[in-house]
């Protein structure tokens, strides 16, 4: 008797943490949904603001292709962009969980940030020496002829880190996907061994 | 009596998967021991490299405080190095697990990892207009003239990335340490509920 009425007790705990773990899972899926859907938009932005990027005055003429950083903040939000919409579509798709599938976001969703962050770092970088100089290897201020084209570099770069951001806890998110076995929840109470 | 078999042949089970992790958990921790104590030489390495920095000839002098991204990689060192040496006494104190303790590793792990990264990916982007100068901005290419002291940076800036790659190894070690509770392990097959 005693047994039955500990089975059920036991059935009751155990419906009651899976609705649990559904519940959490529908808004971190809610969450990461959106997180990849953001830098779409973001890195398109970037992308077509530097693409555009050129200005042609009495002192010369700069575009964005005259800086190696710049090329590459254009080329990494391009794949940044591919990747998002790409992993948003097979995170879109119902229940096609699998641990391939967590381990191959878990390491992309790590290289993407590394990725742009990178380009973002460079960036900002050479915004810096375009905007104050440096005496000691005499680099003059580029910013002062070339005002609005370092504004929309700047702007790229600035919309680059809201993109950084999102793949940083994107990748918080896939490390927790992948490491806590997400989608086959466990019904077990790990510091005590084995319950219900 | 076939209660009693299964009991005995689930406990038998459960030895042998407590020992693979056990075993697992010991490869782990002298791996993570082992890129906890790299960083420490590495970083110590590159910042003096970087601090000895400076030269003075008949175009001027240069020196490593004169370039932002280089007192900024100095700085991401010398913050790499202290976190290295007191997470590498943390680690090794015996068996102080807690999952305060794990939160701590891995969100300081992935920010480190960061830190480092940009310092890298600044650095190098500075020693790359050193290197081939910028015809738009009219910068000279300041390595021709000050040959040893871009070496120096370019060695300081090579070991800084090897500190990047022994970081991003550590994030996803200090990940799956959180995430699948390494310290505490499960004893259920979450794919099939509860067994044993």
């Amino acid at each position: 008797m005693q047994v039955l009425q500990t089975s059920t007790s036991c059935k009751q705990h155990m419906g009651t943490h899976n609705q649990r773990l559904e519940d959490n899972h529908s808004v971190l899926r809610l969450l990461e949904t959106f997180l990849r859907l953001l830098p779409i938009a973001l890195c398109v932005t970037a992308l077509v603001i530097m693409l555009k990027n050129s200005q042609q005055n009495q002192y010369g003429s700069v575009s964005y292709t005259h800086l190696g950083p710049f090329r590459y903040l254009v080329h990494a939000n391009g794949i940044c962009a591919g990747y998002s919409l790409f992993s948003l579509v097979i995170v879109a798709l119902p229940r096609l969980y699998s641990m391939t599938r967590a381990w191959s976001f878990f390491l992309l969703d790590q290289v993407l940030t590394y990725l742009i962050l990178a380009a973002g770092a460079a960036s900002t970088e050479v915004l810096y020496l375009a905007e104050k100089g440096n005496m000691a290897t005499t680099w003059g201020s580029a910013c002062r002829a070339f005002g609005p084209f370092c504004h929309k570099a700047t702007a790229s770069t600035a919309i680059t880190f809201v993109v950084v951001l999102c793949y940083v806890l994107l990748s918080l998110i896939s490390s927790y996907k992948l490491f806590s076995k997400y989608d086959t929840p466990t019904v077990s109470n790990p510091s005590k061994g084995v319950e219900c």
